[in-house]
């Protein structure tokens, strides 16, 4: 799934190149290019479906020349996770009724990949065994208020590390997070994904119909054929649009949870990518970027291009400079950001989002 | 005078680009461009003559496309203020015995036009009447120790604002301005001074005897002609670097100060620039960009190009933005700026300052 539009990473990610598609470690790889990266000691590059808006084709074939174009699904309108899975879903019981899929977000990090491997191929096999849905619950690290929860219940026989799930709970706030991590039966909703083709279409006739019947109006040979490209315009518009949170796993009895140690974050905001990235002896993190600084702490410098930072007395604030913007914010404030953009974008225009 | 370089407003002032040439006012006009502009209702443009460095030979004319080539003396090397008005006056001496010289910094501020224009006037009719070093002195407003400063002395008979000068003072600290202020007697030196060609020529001869015989030794019809040029180049390295205030005014003892209001700044410092620039309700001078701004106060933005700024939370703090760096500093700070842009040099390269 890389279709997303974040707008939390103002000024790096822009309308026109959200965050999945940038280069945040300067590995000189985007999060997206590390994300396939990743799953292809699994999957193999012709397995790989990529799910997106249509506006990213052209980036996207730029950043995965080695993905086939057939391979890339563009979305005519965004719809949020549970009609860009739906479709997928679709699309590769088309090719394959046996498939099983693994369902990533593009935009995450993943330190530990041998682990993320192992659990894979562990997740893959269980869900292969049976009409199930399984998701990765990450050990939480402390009670952040950023990440859905999922209560662990009964551990299942003969797969270690694999529980039923006995509930999700959407972003909590931190009384109950730290209510959550006391209680040691939480775990953070990763997003990622394991089940078989067949498996999760059930799921949407059972408790998403009005998704399910959307995509399953199409006349047989649509998916997986050159028809499908023309029957997508017509019907994906009027999908609701809904999470796979909401419209499946916060329902279904046949969820899963495996909990794993990936040295994961969302990345959902600087403050995550702040915490993600080595720091300085002055608690700054400067990688990435020419920073020349003096008496700051805590603080974030990012910069595009060849450019250098001279700063003084900054406490704890993001310094974003990119193109068109340059953003110097508190990073406590950062939940703001949202706001901010919406602000640009009214005040002084489309051009600067 | 237009050749001199300043540090002090990096990430703005570049070496290729000092401050004289740069438009910090949003007004589509550089520095220089003001000076001849507000010059010229006294000095026709055919005896405007431009004294700087070779190196921004082509930014003058792209500049100043209505001066005249030969009207621009290009100095080999930077030998400070004496030289360049040693080598101006024999050149404007062989135009003219006669003539008489304002001279003019180009990196100033003067906000009323009207009274530099009587000024000038009046200043050239007190120095064609005798042999007379005039300077303006500008009535000071606070105890600045940015600034040199003018005891006055007796009045002058029939040129009332005009006073002999009782002592020049370099940059006092801040005790020693405060006693100046409190005394009445002291005026800012302003570096704008007006004499007539033969005048400061003499004064050379008797107060900077070094400086007068290097430009002297010149044969009969070199200054004002083709031969002028390789002369200056061959000489010009050989003179003393040594300022006009130290080589003849604080010595000479014809030297006069006309007291005047002008709304002038010398622009000495990113806080001058601040001081002289129109602010916003939260004391913000955000003039010539665009910026978003929470909880900012006191605070300069300047930024190149057509970007915007989001800030929150920065108090008295200059946030300029310019080409391939950014400045981020307390303006209480400024005075580091200088030894930052040696760092700079240092660490990153030629290339940022």
């Amino acid at each position: 799934m890389c279709g997303g539009v974040g707008s939390r990473f103002w000024p790096f990610s822009r309308n026109d190149r959200p965050k999945q598609f940038l280069d945040f470690f300067g590995t000189g790889k985007s999060l997206l290019q590390l994300t396939v990266e990743r799953i292809s000691s699994v999957v193999r590059p012709e397995n790989i479906i990529l799910v997106t808006n249509r506006q990213y084709a052209e980036i996207i074939k730029e950043q995965l020349p080695e993905i086939k174009e057939s391979n890339i699904l563009l979305e005519p309108a965004r719809r949020n996770t549970a009609p860009c899975i739906c479709w997928a879903a679709h699309h590769i019981h088309a090719l394959d009724p046996e498939a099983s899929i693994v369902t990533l977000p593009s935009d995450h990090l993943v330190l530990k990949e041998k682990e993320f491997e192992k659990a894979i191929r562990e997740g893959l096999e269980f869900v292969e065994n049976g009409n199930r849905l399984l998701t990765l619950g990450i050990n939480p690290t402390g009670p952040n208020t950023g990440y859905g929860y999922i209560q662990q219940g009964t551990a299942v026989e003969s797969y270690p590390g694999i529980r039923k799930v006995k509930s999700f709970t959407e972003k909590p706030d931190l009384e109950m997070a730290n209510v959550f991590i006391a209680s040691g039966e939480f775990f953070w909703n990763s997003g990622i994904f394991l089940w078989s083709a067949d498996s999760i279409l059930k799921a949407f006739d059972k408790y998403d119909p009005e998704t399910a019947h959307l995509f399953s109006s199409a006349e047989p040979n649509t998916f997986g054929t050159p028809e499908e490209p023309a029957f997508i315009d017509n019907i994906f518009p009027n999908a609701p649009s809904i999470s796979i949170d909401y419209a499946i796993m916060e329902k279904a009895d046949n969820v899963f949870v495996k909990t794993v140690d990936l040295g994961w974050s969302d990345l959902g905001t600087w403050n995550a990518l702040y915490e993600a990235s080595p720091r300085n002896h002055e608690g700054n993190v400067t990688q990435n970027c020419k920073v020349l600084t003096s008496e700051c702490t805590g603080s974030m410098f990012a910069v595009s291009g060849d450019k250098i930072i001279v700063a003084a007395g900054l406490k704890d604030y993001i310094v974003a400079d990119n193109g068109n913007a340059l953003l110097i914010y508190p990073i406590a404030d950062e939940q703001k950001i949202r706001q901010i953009v919406n602000e640009v974008k009214t005040r002084f225009g489309e051009e600067y989002v």
